[in-house]
Formats: C-alpha cells, sequence, structure tokens
C-alpha cells in the first residue's frame, strides 16, 4: 500500500525480493508506527534472524519472507551438483523453519517452493525455479487479498463506523491485509466510512500498525481503548465488525484471533452488529475438531505491565527527538503480576460470516464449502 | 488500610486531618503505585489544589477532603464576628467547589459541615463544630465503607477467583472502599480467593491502584488486559464481579461507571457469572430517570494515544532510578486521534444486586428501598 516519507507516496509491499543484491526486502515492523524504514537481508541467515526477532510478523508476511528466504538461500549456492544443491536448501529450509518454530504458514510456503524446484534439471534451473515459485506466493497472496476485498466490499456502505482488532492489515500480509482488505476497495470505490480501531493491548497493534495504516492511506479513523467500543455500540455509533484471524477451524466455524476478539463478537451480538471475520485460506485449520483443542498461548507478563513508545511531552504533542526508538514503561504495581493469554476462540454462532478469497461463509459451513477453499482431504 | 514501607506496616486512611497543624493529610495519589506519600496541606487553598490536581480522586475521597477543606478553612479565620466569619466561609466554600467543577460529592459533604455549625454561637463554637462535623462525615464513609464489607462478605466464598474494574478500593473513599470491602472483610474471615484486576485502559486504574492496594493488603490478585475477561470466564476461571459506581440511577438501577464496566457486565451475563455493583449512598442519583440522560464525560485523547510509568528494563524487571516519577510515552501512531469516553452505563438486567452500606439489592429495587437508603424526597 501506500507510505508517505518526507512528503513523497510510493507503493510498499510488506516483503519483496531483489534480484540484484539477492536480498528480501522488509519493512522494519518494529519501529512502527515511529518510523518507517525498509531493511535488506542479504543472507538467509539474515532472513531468519529477521523473523526470528519479528521485523516481519503476521502469518502471510512471515510465509512469504520464509518463501523468499528459501530462494534466496537456494539461489546464494555456489557447489556443484544437484546433491549437494539439495543438501544446502535443506540447511536453509532448517535455519528459516526454527526461526519461529510453531509457526505453520512458512513450513508450508518453504514446502510450496520446495516441492516447485524439483522439476529442474540443473542447479541454475532449479535455482530460477525456486524463485519463481517465491514471487508466485507472494503474488498469490496479494490477489488473495484483493479477492477478500473484492467480496468484502459489498459490506460496507457509505457512513458506516466499522470497529477493527488488532492489526489484519497489509503489514501482516504481502499487501493489502485482510481484515483491511474491504476497507481499502470501498476506499478505491469511493465510500465514505470511518474506522475505530481498538488498542489491542497488551501489545497494541491496533493503536500502532492498524492506526498507521489507516493514516498513510488517508482513510478516517480513531483509536480507543479496548474498553470503549461497548460504549460505543450501545450508543448506536458502530455499524459493522471486521476483523482477522490466525486461526479458523474449518470443522466448527471457531475463529482464534487476538486476544479481545471474543468480547468484541459478544458485544456485537448483544446490539445486532454484523461481525465479520476476513481470512486467506492458509490459516483454515481442518483438522482441529473443537476450539478448546487450540493452545492458547500464555505472553510474557511485562505486556501487561507496562507500555512501549518514544517519550513525549503529553501536552504539546512534540516528541522527545532524543526517544524516537521508545522505551519501556512500567504502568502496574512494581508488585504485581500478570496473566496474558495472547488469543482468544470465537464460536461461530457469534459470527455473521467468513470472508475469504473464494467468497462469503457462515462460519458453520466452511466445511461443505472445503474443496472450494482449497482443502484436499 | 494498611501500607508497608520500608518494611514497617501502618494504618492509613486516604485522607484525615491534622488539628495541631490544621492540615489535611492526603495520600499523594499521582504517585502510586511506584511511590507512597503524605502530603499536608496547611491552607484551605492549598486543599482545593490538591483536589483540582488530583492529589486526591474518587468522589468519597474528594467529598471527604472538600469537607476538611471547609474545616481548615473556618479553623484558620483569624477575625472577628459572626458576620465576617460567614463570609469568610463561604469563600472557602467556593474556592473548593470551584476544584472540580462537576462534582457533586464535595457540595454535599461541605454543605453538611456547613449546616452543622449553624447551631454554634461564637466563632470559636463555629469552628469546633466543622471540624467536628468533618470528622464525624469522614468516619461516617468508613462505617459505610465497612457495612458494604459486612454484607457483600456472603459473596465470597472459598477458592473464588474475583473480577474487579478500575479502582474502586480505599484509595478512592477515606478507607477500606466500596467494590474491595467485600474481599478485605473476607480475607479477614480467613477466605482464601484471588483477584483478577482489569487493567483499565486508558488511565490504568486498576493495573496501578487496585493492584497496589490488594499488594499491600496481601491479597492474591493479578493484573490483566482489558481484553482478557472474555476469554477466562470463557474458560471457566472468573467465578464473580465486583465493580464500583461513579453514580446509580435509583430509579432504575442504572449503574455508571468506567468506561468498559457494561463491557464486563455483557459477558458476566453470557456465562452466568454473578455481577455485582458495591456502592456508598452518595452515589446514588434519585433524580434522573434514564441512563441516557446520563452525561458521558469526553477526556483528553492523549489517555488513549499514550501511557504513563517510570522508565524500566522490562527483562530485568529493575527500574531505572532516574526515572521514578514516571514519563509518558505515546504507544499509538503519531498521526492519528482517539475517541475517550470516561464512563459507560450498565442497565439492571445485567447486574445481579447492587451491595450498600444498608444491605444488598435488586437494581430495579433501588426505588422501592429509596427511604432505607436515605432518600428524604
Amino acid at each position: 500500500m501506500n507510505v508517505t516519507v518526507h512528503g513523497r507516496t510510493r507503493h510498499y509491499r510488506t516483503v519483496t525480493f531483489d534480484r540484484v543484491r539477492n536480498a528480501v526486502l522488509l519493512v522494519e515492523q518494529r519501529l512502527l508506527p515511529h518510523e518507517f524504514k525498509i531493511v535488506a537481508t542479504r543472507h538467509f541467515r539474515e532472513t531468519a534472524a529477521a523473523i526470528r526477532d519479528m521485523i516481519v510478523r503476521g502469518a502471510p508476511a512471515i510465509a512469504a519472507t520464509a518463501a523468499y528466504g528459501l530462494a534466496q538461500g537456494a539461489v546464494a549456492f555456489r557447489g556443484r551438483g544437484l546433491e549437494k544443491f539439495s543438501r544446502h536448501v535443506e540447511i536453509v529450509y532448517q535455519t528459516l523453519k526454527a526461526a519461529r518454530p510453531t509457526a505453520v504458514d512458512p513450513v508450508n510456503s518453504m514446502n510450496t517452493v520446495r516441492a516447485a524446484t524439483r522439476s529442474g534439471k540443473t542447479v541454475e534451473e532449479r535455482q530460477a525455479l525456486a524463485l519463481a515459485a517465491a514471487e508466485e506466493f507472494a503474488d498469490e497472496d496479494v490477489r488473495h487479498c484483493e479477492a477478500i476485498g473484492r467480496h468484502g466490499v459489498k459490506l460496507i456502505r457509505n457512513g458506516m463506523r466499522i470497529l477493527t482488532h488488532c492489526n489484519a492489515g497489509w503489514l501482516a500480509c504481502v499487501d493489502i491485509g485482510t481484515a483491511t482488505a474491504p476497507m481499502y476497495a470501498a476506499q478505491a470505490q469511493g465510500k465514505k466510512f470511518h474506522v475505530f480501531c481498538d488498542e489491542t493491548r497488551p501489545r497494541s497493534q491496533g493503536a500502532t500498525l492498524t492506526a498507521w495504516e489507516l493514516a498513510q492511506q488517508k482513510i478516517s479513523h480513531q483509536v480507543i481503548a479496548d474498553n470503549a467500543a461497548g460504549h460505543l455500540m450501545q450508543r448506536g455509533e458502530i455499524d459493522l465488525v471486521i476483523v482477522g484471524s490466525d486461526r479458523t477451524l474449518g470443522r466448527t466455524g471457531e475463529v482464534t484471533n487476538k486476544i479481545g476478539t471474543y468480547t468484541k463478537a459478544v458485544l456485537a451480538k448483544r446490539h445486532g452488529i454484523p461481525f465479520y471475520v476476513a481470512i486467506p485460506l492458509s490459516t483454515i485449520d481442518w483438522h482441529l475438531k473443537s476450539g478448546f483443542d487450540i493452545p492458547i498461548e500464555e505472553r510474557h507478563e511485562s505486556e501487561v505491565l507496562g507500555a512501549w513508545g518514544p517519550v513525549i511531552n503529553p501536552k504539546s504533542e512534540i516528541r522527545n527527538p532524543k526517544s524516537d526508538t521508545g522505551v519501556y514503561v512500567r504502568v502496574a504495581n512494581p508488585t504485581s503480576g500478570a496473566r496474558n493469554p495472547g488469543f482468544d476462540v470465537t464460536p461461530p454462532e457469534l459470527i455473521t460470516a467468513i470472508i475469504t478469497p473464494v467468497g462469503i461463509f457462515k462460519p458453520k459451513e466452511l466445511w461443505k464449502h472445503r474443496r472450494q477453499l482449497g482443502f484436499a482431504d
């Protein structure tokens, strides 16, 4: 999407590839929203470190980064013989896989790239095929997000006030995003609407990443405390909710997403407000039979007990130039601990429908449409 | 309640009076939870400044502070004649009233003190009566909180996990608190229980003040993000919710409290978890006929867009001694704005019952019991 730096607006993807330098180019997301910077990783080990250190985050974005990283590693091979090449690629694969050991998306994307190389008869052919497959993987992610936008745009009417939670925007994908795709499509059609971004404590991805995206895209928006959505719904100030998902169960329609999503779904149900989940096909889990089987990651309590950001004067809104990179402040009582579940599970009866690249489905009808949704059983 | 400073445990009230120095003694709440300090205001204008600058906050605590401030001003009068005395008291009254112009509690408490002085026949008699009335006002607040504890303690069973929101603890009152009163009473009876403190963004009073109170009192507790309660309820990890209230409508049973309270009530209802509101009699509004007539204060957006605290190393948990007083960090995207409603209204059908100093009542039965609850129509 577009980013304006020093008054110049340019289109960027979250992750791209530079063939000349054999480098993966990534938006350095840890600096956002306070600084926009593209970093180039010139070696697959550097790419793995970028994944591990969360320069890039969001399942589709990590998947594309790993796909490019595998191609990058393959292209860098300077030895001779297909056997040595395969052994090298295996090292690259394992290195990238170890960067986020519990994530399934980078493994899937690397499997796609590796499989594509097999038809090559020489090292050079396989290198070219790996790069082409990684590019195709990234392009397909963009096409899928565009398709989510095409389907979801019908839900947005002029004047609507839309709530979103966490960041399921282009920074989490290669471009466009999932929950944000219908918004960007509606903007392109000239529709006017306003977005409330839940702050999304404890990591505040709504206040930081989603708000930054929408500001860059010049979409009318405001940040709200996670506590405020219920009140706004009560006063009739929210018309539609669109969120993303980290894992959606294809068999049950249960949606795992950032902690707090379930709460918003309960509130939307009470107020008769449509609640949509926008997902790429890769986040559908066709195996698990119950949301209660989804392990909920318990994260470090320091996230709940404090906050990150650059030090500024809250009255003047002038930033202290010495602290642009941000500091951690302890907000909570220093002798108290915290619970910090990272995700929650929203049951299908609270979800109006799920927006996918191939159409909009009731959550309980995903299974019926599993062929269309790419499940090969 | 008890506070431990440098290993020594002592009992403190949020607000007390020092007759020798004619000073109001206040817990400096802006430094909590990072520093405990008592400040003495030696002049009624200083006391008014303490109210205005939020050294003291919470309706009952402000009411007691204003009552003491009025007595303090009256006692400081050095002129002659009842007429001059009355003019002086009027100046004191108006000065204290102007410190928080929209608050009704300090006006009520000062009216009580002023009315009590009228039977005095000399300046000295009236000064003594003012001080006695202020002391009586503060003592009555403590007795009322104790009574809330006596009634509410029956709701807490061994092993319960209790959720609370914001701070309705002793720091908001003269002592003991409202929502916390049943917890302190249960602790005194030897009951074991665990409290989850909602962080309560944007001002984080749960993570700062309530967590500090419970830590001082050695009650088992953890801070959670406001987003996490829904998930914990879903997993059966919350048995009871107790919150306070800034204004409860006696005619309808609607409860105004810190933003996010309504959301917790909706979640509790869905999960069949009892939801109680603990209130002092002074917060019952017998006049308004609908919660929608309650003006909801829209506060400064900087609260939502950032956070306050001392800078520490989140990994080592060692504080930077140079930054104990805290800094403001901008968390959100610097070019985004925010909505910041300060309160919300919970309808009576979501409230199991209201715990008052005179007993526990269904929210819709407050009106029926209005005589008992102190309403003189």
